[in-house]
């Protein structure tokens, strides 16, 4: 199955001289969802994965299936705010943007083994925010999942210590 | 399996008065998880839906691995400035807020079957936003799956025209 044709590049957005990848186009489409949520979640099973984490709100969107697929629970980074009960926040520079995210301090047990999925390795800022939360909550960050990486912006090079998988790279 | 062990009442958030229902535990256990996806995707087995539409953030949350257990497509309701290319937008009013909601014009074809998910529904607002856009775009909405319902704030009553399914109510 060619994902690639199911993403679409949209130029400008979400301001000048950002390429923006779409991926609508790939999760509207039933088989190409499932082909590519299959395929991440092959990259972990032998990774013997306790719990998903994906940050807000993308993240959600392959961080849940792929955890119902490895049977394991997920865990949802979010913006401040968003979560009802205490939390570790971290703030963090994004290819456009500035931001901040948090997870509930009692959502990881020290050691769980964690796989962190995104849609998206662009900068890498969402990410090692996630990581460092992951980290604070005691747990071990065994593999980072992407649907896609844009490589040339060079996101892999923060996250170089631990182990990366991106299903389509550009 | 009793999934109301695994919803935590947080007083006052997100602010004073409200009564928050906390699902981070439910979909933090792998077991509790995949039930509520199981029997949630079995309400809308027998309708032929063609796509499941979930709005931002948490409606991602069950609305994809519904959508990959059904086997067919999801559809992002987003906040406005989300989403790269056409939209239509809807306004509402929250529980404890005003909002926006985004659909892309061309994620729905004219006539498509669609279930609505999300895990919540308390005074309404944001689901009848989410018909709304949908409706708009062409599409048929042949059922609405929500993980809870807020008996008490009669969310029900605005979406009467429609099948609702609630794996829990309070």
């Amino acid at each position: 199955m060619q994902l690639k044709d199911y993403v679409t590049n949209v130029p400008d957005f979400p301001k000048e001289g950002i390429q923006f990848k779409d991926i609508t186009p790939l999760i509207a489409d039933g088989q190409a969802l499932r082909y590519a949520v299959k395929k991440l979640s092959n990259y972990a099973r032998d990774k013997e994965v306790d719990l998903v984490v994906g940050p807000d709100a993308r993240g959600f969107i392959f961080g849940t299936p792929i955890a119902v697929e490895l049977g394991v629970g997920f865990i949802p980074v979010r913006k401040p705010g968003k979560l009802p009960r205490e939390t570790y926040t971290e703030s963090f520079n994004l290819e456009y943007d500035q931001a901040s995210l948090s997870l509930h301090k009692d959502d990881i047990k020290a050691g769980q083994r964690v796989l962190i999925v995104d849609d998206l390795l662009a900068t890498g800022g969402t990410i090692e925010a996630t990581i460092r939360l992951v980290e604070k909550a005691g747990g071990n960050v065994v593999g980072i999942a992407f649907l896609i990486e844009l490589a040339a912006l060079k996101g892999k090079n923060k996250i170089s210590n631990y182990p990366v998988f991106s299903l389509l790279t550009y």
